[in-house]
């Protein structure tokens, strides 16, 4: 296989993940950079599935879609379309992107483009909304779909502008290495990136002179107002990162771990583009004021690349104050959890350093026979979606994976290196 | 004395700090606050101090301040007016003032407003001027004389329209305990709350209509650079607690540390105004590339009011990334370092909460007796200055005040509560 153990293969795979170049450099409509995105296609999150299988929220945000991309003039003209086939639906992870939450991404919608200068792939996601009402936890409202044009026809299109006018784009390494030593952990807890991001981008922003004044403080105070915005910048930097590992196609390592709110997905290194799929889990957490675990939608989403690349909930100890917001208690409470990561990982990440682990890296490489061995899960921070599309996100929380995931992958792998089961 | 005891008192000034009420409300000349910086008065850090006895950064810093305000023509007629006692020298805090390094303020310089709602006091900071040559490290070439002239004439005028854009001015609590959580400790780390306080101007600034667009993007990119220019906030705030809390008159705790770079000053509240001074220490720490010890300026500046509050080097728990900075070692010794802290502290504030120290607030309230009885004294997070005027700064690192300060307090203090020595 060219590699002459697993544990060689999984080096040079953690190795790619180590020398990964993340630069952010444009934004724009998502058809332009995904050709599979024609007319009446929808990206999704997770593993495949069908739009009969789909949670309420993925379905709602179907609709939405449709609404925004003008394929039919109200929502029961596009229930139609959904139901009676005429949507194609392709996972977020087959074309080079990812999508939060119900992830459906459609031609016109813009994504931030996320260029790996290491190994020249390219990974794409849309922006994030903001909370409330988005169409990532279903809502398709008029509120929705007037927002989705707004950052096609402004945000979109300055940020593009901005991010044109640095010479080499956005260094996204520089800008986790900055914020995971002041809090951040990637995946619900964003603040310390949004800000660095709204900093380095602010200035140039306020030099374009073809930029309306009442477009450019919309689009400062949107970014001033969306703590989360830099998540979606991380999901498409562990996109560019992995996509780049797996070019290895050797090994155990995870290199995607994904949700669509039927199954959980998990690739691994060493068997490609194969699903090993598994119903999914529901979050557990703390619920916004009014609702309970009885109103969670399961577990849904592609923004577990996160903690694919070691971050989210993996580096809960770099965030101890999204504990209080997740509900895994206290400040020691995720030392343990971070440190429990480390029984299934490889190593640790030099570029990601965390001063409130005495300066460790943050955790690289899920090693899937480890998970199998240890019967240890990945822990993933998540936003909890209502199950009825439309209510949007009513709590945050933690989710695990089924560990059948994992054990499906390496028999699968163990079968292709030829060992009999 | 309205107090059955010292406790009772000190938990009055205690209660003070916490109910203490601040927000920035503007940023004006600093003569239209303090009456007494007419023509030819100048504003010092630390307790009293003659020209003769400042350090070489402090006296340039005069210099610089003469320059700006037109007093003199050239270093050498501004040395003759200094060292021919034509110019007044004042204390900051005897004009409800605080200044960094040299603290040198002059009547036309602009001075951030800090508003103390819950006393109705105020307190008064110059800008922050960034890193590399600046008048508060004793330079005060055509390039830091310029800059002055920019921030009194620009930069102070447009975050003062900004500010009064807002209802009620910025709750300065609010950024502090938002980035307390984001590894900030206000003294030698304040790259969060900058950011915040970035945030929360910046689309203000957007919006002003009578703002040039240049100046515009000049006042956005100075604060996008400027990781310090949050401390300059946090002093007055602490100065704007600190003042409220003494009108208790009564107790041990201390209300303000400050240093000249000849002596070290102490006031506790039971003592009013009164200044308990022993000689200066110099700083420990790093310095940069081409520095050492030997070129070390002593102990300089009124930022030690961020220790008088509790934050500072007393919360470096809260940032575990200053410690790199600062020379103190690693988590575990930031952890030893703060709950050292508690040994001289009567409480904690609630509404400072640090994660890091699994959720506990910072240190309350610096007992002058406690520092007496146990030898430990507080440790206070500085910048270092090269003792030649004119270099800035040269490394940062941790200093401690005299014991003979506090010894001093308490010994005066017993003698005006009738107890014979």
């Amino acid at each position: 296989m060219g590699y002459k153990t697993i544990d060689e293969a999984n080096q040079a795979v953690i190795d790619k993940m180590i020398s990964a170049a993340p630069f952010l450099v444009d934004v724009v409509p998502a058809k332009s950079k995904i050709p599979e995105l024609t007319d009446h296609v929808l990206l999704h999150a997770g593993p495949p599935i069908k739009y009969e299988n789909m949670t309420d929220p993925m379905q709602g945000s179907c609709v939405g879609a449709i609404l925004f991309e003008g394929w039919a003039n109200n929502e029961q003209e596009a229930r139609q379309l959904l139901e009676g086939g005429k949507i194609t639906l392709i996972p977020c992870h087959h074309v080079n992107a990812v999508g939060p939450m119900g992830g459906i991404t459609s031609a016109n919608m813009p994504v931030l483009v996320v260029e790996n200068r290491e190994s020249g792939n390219e990974a794409y996601c849309q922006m994030n909304e903001g909370i409330g009402a988005v169409l990532r936890f279903g809502a398709y409202n008029e509120t929705v779909v007037n927002r989705l044009h707004w950052m096609k026809d402004v945000l979109g299109p300055v940020l593009s502008k901005a991010l044109r006018q640095m010479d080499e784009g956005l260094n996204v390494n520089v800008l986790i290495a900055k914020a995971i030593a002041m809090g951040d952990e990637f995946h619900q807890r964003n603040i310390a990136a949004s800000l660095a991001f709204l900093k380095e981008v602010t200035p140039i922003i306020s030099s374009l002179e073809d930029v309306e004044p009442a477009q450019r403080t919309e689009v400062l105070q949107f970014l001033a107002d969306t703590d989360q915005f830099f998540l979606n910048i991380a999901m498409a930097t562990g996109k560019a990162m992995m996509d780049a590992a797996r070019q290895i196609e050797h090994g155990t390592v995870v290199t995607a771990m994904c949700r669509n709110g039927e199954n959980f997905g998990v690739r691994i290194a060493g068997m490609g583009d194969e699903w090993f799929t598994a119903p999914v889990n529901t979050p557990q957490g703390l619920y916004f004021t009014g609702y309970s675990a009885d109103d969670a939608n399961t577990d849904i989403g592609d923004s577990a690349i996160t903690e694919t690349i070691g971050v989210g909930g993996m580096a809960m100890i770099a965030a101890p104050a999204v504990t209080r917001f997740v509900g895994t208690g206290g400040f020691e409470d995720a030392l343990e959890i971070s440190n429990d990561m480390t029984e299934i990982c490889i190593g640790e990440n030099p570029n990601f350093v965390i001063p409130t682990w005495n300066f460790k890296g943050a955790c690289l490489g899920i090693d899937a026979r480890k998970v199998v061995e240890t019967g240890i899960t990945p822990v993933i921070n998540t936003g909890i979606a209502h199950k009825i599309a439309g209510y949007g996100q009513i709590g945050a929380g933690t989710v695990h994976p089924p560990i059948e995931c994992f054990e499906k992958a390496i028999t699968a792998y163990a079968e292709k290196l030829g060992f009999k089961a």
